[in-house]
């Protein structure tokens, strides 16, 4: 077998990792070329020979000699210029970058179809799992229902010493962050913004729409308090920041990212720490679970290298989804029952509520449990940004069965 | 897309609940153009026209209008002629019947590179899991260190009758066999035979080496007592009935079903009723564990359409690992620490026991836990098959990792 130039764009955790990882994958006979990197001269763990590297991209993306271009940067508008400018250039590529895979994968499969090249990106979403390449080849069928999990690592390691641990929510903040779980924007994590970001992605591949995350209602952990984590607790819950997309109807599907009560008997109960659960449901194989490290280098890396080995045997995805007839469409037009916390912010008067079940107030909080339009939370999102709100979603009341 | 005839061969649970799924799945595009039955006149749940049926798998196999042949059919050796000759006749085949896997994978490869037709069957193994795509595809480097599992639905559910519901063990497998959770012959179920054909099959995809079921030790729970539940309780732990291949180093694997002592950090503990669970583990990516139900006739077709509509596509097994330099062999030479319950069978003696740490002794029984090769475990078989005697596995003794 030819061993492949693969270029690297990238050279921080999961860039050095992959360098590791297809060092000790002998069977993958490829080799990295290349090594984009923003800076020549910065330390770092693995030494590499100086005339790897490169501050051009183009050395890459437009380089004879490469095979293949991996790209694992963190800015978004940079990595979509790269993957551009390789597909364009003739080249494959395979990319961790959710971020930017969120905002311009339609774009990208209009460039994959003109310039006949793959992009792979499986490691863009729970990491080491196999989510896209399982949906996009598995769950091929529209017997799917349902993809619901825990995303993002560093958000759920926080809610998991918090729940499991009995650590306060300031220290378990402080402790990830320490512990490098968070992105290099951890407020990405914590906003459920980085498990929007997958969540487009992986909707795409399971339902076969795009929807731009910003049409998408997105709801973190930035505001959970004491009073919110004693709530769940003396109702035996745990609280777990959720990604859900969800086939209503064969004309129509919901989707949104929002903490959400979970019961022991479901299986995201026990996806604790840094850990990444997906549950896929469909009509006739009921529900999958996979579980699996969602973030850190090697696991991520272990992705990239199986996009590479895919790409050595001409795979791409295809999209066949998108082709489905019908198709679902996207609404928002959905009652979910809500846990509504607040002090200043009057969301009782404040909200256009359908019903409300509960309403608790002492004199340091109060709270409101209902049912509410989830079109009505996009239209409230500056009123739900206050620093005194925290929301949660009740589980299973639009769907009668577990998860 | 043309719509593809299928050629269905068994017309039992699974195939008629592939006939409902293929009728539910529009954009699947296939339809069951002719079914070979053993008996034209057998009342079934689901009503076909009497055209569609025949009792001659050749209008299957050797007919013009066929795309496409799945087999579901009971009778390994029947299925096997089946397969050959669907494969020489220039049918792609989609089959579910891990014995006849098991026996003749070697061959069918062969048949499937001398006729360029494909032959998948992800159904065989674990369900409605996608373990076997995901060995082949995404696990496709030389970093996999260990699969392992519950593969069989039906002693699992029994055995989880009695640990987690504290039913008899007599009341739990009537109750199993009652439900329809048993195959054809229930025994291949808790004598680990079945789990073994799937193991064999796995391996082949996991290692890149196909080992006869004929040379690896495999033992059932035929015999589990009540000495043996309450052992596992006093500890603890749970007896799950595993099956195993793990990577030794880079020369070496072995494998083997038996039932093994779970304690309640292991992901398989929870893993209860009629499911099955996957624990795969590699050198980077740490532990993947799916989930899912690993048999009943909806779980199982899903698993056949994936199939199908993967032969759509082209896709087919290239048994990649086979190639890998190095691949590594397989051996029983190999310590294990075993738990042995005993009364007249005087397995203290009667075994080569490397080692021996507890000795226990009552009016009724007696057992010891002790170190002993794998390779004189096969070697004492006929000894083991005593009805006065059960086995019992250690997990962790030759990996310092938890899975």
């Amino acid at each position: 077998m030819k061993e492949i130039n693969i270029g690297l764009a990238g050279f921080g955790t999961v860039g050095q990792a992959l360098y590791k990882v297809i060092e000790q994958a002998r069977n993958v006979h490829a080799r990295i070329a290349k090594i984009c990197v923003r800076s020549l001269t910065k330390p770092r763990e693995i030494r590499v020979p100086e005339s790897l590297l490169t501050i051009s991209f183009t050395e890459i993306t437009r380089n004879p000699d490469i095979d293949l271009v991996v790209e694992v940067i963190d800015d978004p508008e940079t990595s979509f210029r790269l993957v551009s400018d390789a597909l364009r250039n003739g080249k494959d590529v395979v990319s961790g970058n959710k971020a930017m895979l969120a905002r311009h994968l339609p774009e990208l499969m209009e460039l994959q179809r003109q310039t006949g090249k793959a992009l792979l990106y499986d490691a863009s979403s729970c990491g080491s799992i196999p989510v896209i390449r399982n949906l996009e080849e598995y769950y091929d069928n529209d017997l799917l229902l349902e993809v619901k999990g825990i995303l993002n690592g560093s958000s759920n390691y926080i809610l998991s010493r918090v729940f499991d641990h009995n650590e306060d929510y300031a220290d378990a903040l402080e402790r990830a962050q320490k512990l490098g779980f968070a992105e290099s924007d951890p407020s990405h994590d914590i906003s459920g913004n980085d498990s929007l970001n997958k969540l487009v992605i992986i909707t795409l591949h399971a339902i076969g729409v795009y929807v731009a995350p910003a049409d998408v209602f997105v709801y973190g952990i930035p505001t959970l308090g004491q009073e919110d984590i004693l709530y769940a607790r003396e109702k035996g819950m745990k609280i777990k920041l959720v990604a859900q997309v969800v086939k209503l109807s064969d004309d129509l599907f919901t989707m949104f990212v929002m903490p959400e009560f979970v019961a022991p008997n479901r299986y995201i109960y026990a996806v604790d720490d840094e850990y990444n659960g997906v549950v896929i449901r469909g009509e006739c194989y009921d529900r999958q679970f996979m579980f699996g490290k969602g973030a850190g280098g090697l696991p991520t890396a272990s992705s990239l290298l199986s996009d590479i080995t895919a790409l050595r045997h001409d795979y791409r995805y295809e999209y066949k989804k998108t082709a489905f007839a019908p198709r679902p469409e996207y609404t928002t037009d959905i009652p979910l029952k809500i846990y509504a916390r607040f002090s200043q912010t009057n969301l009782l008067d404040g909200l256009p509520w359908l019903a409300v079940s509960e309403e608790y107030r002492s004199e340091s909080f109060r709270y409101v449990v209902g049912e509410i339009l989830l079109a009505d939370l996009i239209k409230s999102r500056k009123l739900l940004e206050a620093e005194d709100v925290f929301l949660c979603n009740f589980p299973r009341f639009f769907t009668e069965r577990d998860d």
